[in-house]
């Protein structure tokens, strides 16, 4: 007999595995909001060969996400596999002569997204997402139109860590850094008998069919929240720049990797 | 010093209730499919003075509600507590010369809708709900047009109870009949020192504003599942009928009552 | 046909009600810490005809509990049913000239004590709460004995309420008063069809078999925290007393009611 | 800079990393039972190497579990960390000429655990757990003593994937298999750029410190759900054994691999 799947568990159909491989799809609702941080403390969250934006510019993201895998049509069956939360920040960042995003920090409302996102080197930590969807009817919500107001929030080991709104007042041109910089992310899985991880590298995944909605824009708020378990505090806000309510799509193909 | 609040906790500036009164404004993405059940199981779920339709026919309904109230601001404004999803059982009943609904099972995942839904006569218990929504972009899931599969389902105490899909063949000229039958919902809050209950009256609530988007309709599926907390299984189905996705809205001005 | 169920949802059976009449057995884990409130803060949160301790006394208290119901043997055959955990405040105050107990705010982590306590005029909350329990084995966890650390916390709305700890440094020869002094509830369920609740009335608790385990004390921390659907901070602490690490068991047999 | 943690996400400190480095020590409150699996069955989810007792034997496990970790004061400290509940399934078998366990299916409900797990090559999965737990005083629970009934189920995506009970009926001089056997582990971390695993290799952890409280053991029920996620109903059971509830404890300093 041989065990199968991508990931564990194991089995002999690799049904049981919790994810597929690539390719995987992406179709979601994001509520994103730019700011600045202590370009010391986005230094000090950076791998090596990577420097801050010289004014710390930053993004926090959130995004409802509906996705789908090629290789596991159960994935965009099942509303309750395919569908989540996340919430992010973003670095903007340099590396050689390449402006690149990182992120320090992303909390997910689901499994699979959590260890899809450990696999791409997202260090994705489990959380409780909440974000102002549109409607197109009635007085249960508000419209995505100028002078609603998207409100988002993130919240990890019972405390608040993320607090954002943005209240539409226009629409750009084109699509936030945010949601432009490729990520540069560190895959990392520990050993048990040394104290070096048995995989620690670089990851740039390979994105395909990116676009963009409508992208509407206003001011914001934002605010970080403290636990003793993260270290976004340190982040600020130094100040607050424009949010952005849109939806995105894109699709990871795969991903290829550089040592650290 | 007086304590107030529609609900408890009551605090000297009622900030801290659960529930604000009325009116109380709902606009959701809605999966619905119509289905046939014994004739008898449907009876032994109607109060007195209430008579199966015919046909024994029912409805399931799944949605995915923001809600909004006139007297509590932070419902609309924080999608945490304003937003839920929600699933029932409306049985198509007759109550001398009128024909209305009942819905004798009901689950929602937010603490708001459950004691707002109790104080209404909604039997409403704790669930997980999961429902399929439209995407605009992308490949990560389905649009809201023909050929798509809307899946839903409901757990609760930990075993699926709901299981429901529809794929969109078609537009319809009017909303089904689970979204117009006037509700007759039982009132039921309990003595502590007698088996009587303190309040069992029967609730009409009084709805504005109602309205459907584009009501798209097609083939169904739908499954009960056991628990040994539920009696869903009694119901069938029979037969399943047609299946809807569509977006409504309405709003909850209050309701009057009548003795049971 | 006739409906049954002591609560909703009612059915031919009435297997499918979520809370059952009393009696209520319930064996517990406590932890529990005295405090001084504003006196003012305490007084803003009584109900007519109670007054505060001269000294503002007040105690969190959390609790871990397993429960059954005499009427429902579900309840302690499921754990899942049975078991929740809760953390409340008791004021402390007088009523007339007998030493009483108000909960101003409680969370829970189960629908059917937030049911049950609803019913009693508990102002039960959902909440997330953890309590150190101890261990009689091995390095992962402690013991319950001099030296060891009982922490607790309850988070509310995504934000930490309450944080707790107790070092036990002691034993006492009686339990604290947050566990004897007889609680006075405020029953309310609101009307529709007008602002004046359709149940507005007091209850007192037929408590039987009350006993305690050794009763642990030791030194304590607490603090509360913010959200805007709470009012804890109003309540300081002024100052932390003493802390209680205990088992603690008792039934509800039923209530009386007066008018408030 | 350099970024410091044993897992994601790093930071300058290492404090926001899931998972800090072993020795790790459990102290737990165990429901088990021994069960016989069709042989195929087994064999099927046996890596290479590893070959079924010769009877199918297996059994399911349920543990309480209160946790620590010598280099994160945090787990033990914070009982929303360091507890937690874990179900599963130990395959008896035989590598060599050495008895062993193979654990095909777990399920947990935490992150630390989950992801603490699939570094050893547990293969994780997030569920909800329920088990009694006795009590001291009172009638809310049962005793750990003769007569008592110990229940334990498991919830996977939405549906019961385990549910068993152990009538209390006498004492063993020894702990079950399900305790002693030493387990074979697969890590598994995927590539992105090929098919092939980036990990993939055997993993024994080295356990110290092992020991039980009283064995106390029973007449046991055990049943299996199925999900489309799971695999689990190919287990049987073909028929049930004994049932255990104990305490356990044990550490894990660390583990060493071997090719798969």
């Amino acid at each position: 007999m041989t065990l199968r799947g991508w990931t564990l568990p194991q089995t002999a159909t690799g049904r049981s595995s919790i994810v597929a491989p690539p390719p995987w799809h992406y179709s979601g609702e994001i509520i994103a909001v730019d700011f600045a941080a202590p370009v010391d403390a986005v230094a000090a969250l950076l791998p090596e060969g990577m420097k801050p934006a010289a004014d710390g510019a930053a993004s926090v993201v959130f995004a409802d996400w509906c996705s789908a895998s090629d290789n596991d049509e159960r994935v965009i069956a099942d509303p309750a596999v395919g569908q989540y939360h996340e919430a992010y920040v973003v670095l903007h960042a340099v590396r050689g002569d390449k402006k690149v995003g990182r992120v320090p920090f992303i909390w997910v409302d689901s499994e699979l997204s959590l260890l899809r996102g450990q696999i791409q080197g997202f260090p994705k930590k489990m959380g409780q997402i909440a974000m102002t969807r549109p409607v197109s009817l009635g007085r249960g919500g508000v419209r995505k139109a100028e002078g609603s107001r998207f409100a988002a929030h993130a919240t990890s080991h019972g405390r608040r860590v993320l607090t954002a709104a943005v209240t539409i007042a226009g629409i750009a041109d084109r699509p936030p850094r945010a949601a432009t910089l490729p990520l540069v992310h560190t895959r990392l899985f520990p050993a048990l008998d040394r104290p070096e991880p048995a995989i620690y590298e670089l990851q740039f995944g390979t994105i395909a069919g990116f676009e963009c909605g409508t992208i509407h824009t206003g001011s914001a708020t934002l605010a970080f929240g403290a636990t003793e378990y993260e270290e976004l505090e340190a982040l600020g806000p130094v100040s607050v720049g424009t949010g952005y309510v849109f939806s995105m799509a894109f699709s990871v193909m795969g991903g290829r990797t550089e040592p650290a």
